[in-house]
């Protein structure tokens, strides 16, 4: 993600306090206060510029949607575009960490989490800092209800590899693989920006859906 | 696998039956007294033309392997090899069906598993001849060691899909997975016939390795 620096992204964020959040002013958001309603939660770790999350919001509004990122100048571009789409109610825009999960939600509050093109951090040395590492495994699985998801897809093939193994050992259940998602062409598959350019490329875009056991 | 007519294929396999073993000839092999020591012994169902297993037979003389091979015009080719090759002492072919493994071996006495570019059986209703069906890893299970290994190779994306998930839901526990072995580039890797010849046509070969857990 090319991070330029963004001046007015500041102001700009603090204008919209209804659709993003930031966490170090409200650091325990009750959520179904929030929403207004008792739906479904399902997060999305490294929302980015928030097509993704923007798209599912819209296609599902039985679902409440919490798209989370810690960059000021990244999250900018999905506040333009919640705003471009009349900010729909069952989206929010949470600016926090993601390894501050466990603060941000109560345990089982989260009914799935969505991981989509999470930095690879190729060198072995910064294991630690993929989404799909066993430390952040333990965080989702602390906020998701029980038998709760992830769903994940990069074009990353090193990070998918990892990601396998590393789900394989905290024994989650692969519920779903696919190595080649667009030659699949799921009818609803929505697209993320990276996947959108990958995909045009003809690079494989690869899929899982894994589930946490008792 | 093309299935050539071979007329003379069981007067040629009858001749060496010093390194070739037919299932109902000889139901119960003695595994130990057959090659004369106690080494780790390691299969590959569905051996083809033999290949991988005359290579790795050569490569690790002191591991036992046992290629096994239901087709009679498939399994000569790899005895034309095995003789070729001086007929190395620490390797047999055995002409059986892999459904019959518990037939074929005591339990516990397999140390390894290969599945090498098996039948992918993409037909939803020829799932259970799959050889990563549930029904062949009880076979697989019954016949390895504690923590047994089954190593797979495919070119077929959709059998290894269907295999991370067939694996991942009889609690195994994924090792490796490589996506793109090529790319990847292992020195110890020992290629069988498709290999080469889908390889060299650029397309990815898929790896894992899975353990039996307890």
């Amino acid at each position: 993600m090319r991070l330029r620096n963004k001046p007015w992204a500041k102001d700009f964020m603090a204008q919209h306090p209804d659709v993003l959040i930031l966490d170090e002013e409200r650091p325990k958001v009750d959520w179904q206060q929030e929403f207004g309603n008792e739906h479904p939660i399902h997060i999305e770790v490294g929302t980015g510029k928030g097509q993704f999350i923007i798209g599912m919001a819209l296609a599902n509004p039985e679902i409440n949607y919490i798209g989370i990122e810690l960059f000021d100048n990244v999250i900018v571009s999905a506040l333009e575009k919640v705003i471009e789409m009349d900010k729909p109610k069952n989206l929010r825009l949470l600016r926090a960490n993601g390894a501050n999960l466990t603060e941000l939600f109560q345990e089982g509050q989260v009914d799935r989490v969505y991981l989509n093109f999470s930095d690879p951090w190729p060198k072995t040395r910064h294991a630690k800092r993929r989404l799909t590492h066993e430390s952040f495994l333990q965080r989702y699985e602390t906020v998701l209800r029980k038998n709760g998801e992830i769903h994940f897809k990069t074009d990353n093939r090193k990070l998918f590899e990892y990601s396998l193994t590393s789900m394989s050992a905290y024994k989650m259940k692969l519920q779903f693989v696919s190595l080649d998602l667009h030659a699949d062409m799921p009818e609803d598959n929505i697209m993320t920006e990276y996947e959108e350019k990958f995909s045009a490329k003809g690079m494989p875009i690869y899929r899982l859906e894994a589930q946490f056991c008792e």
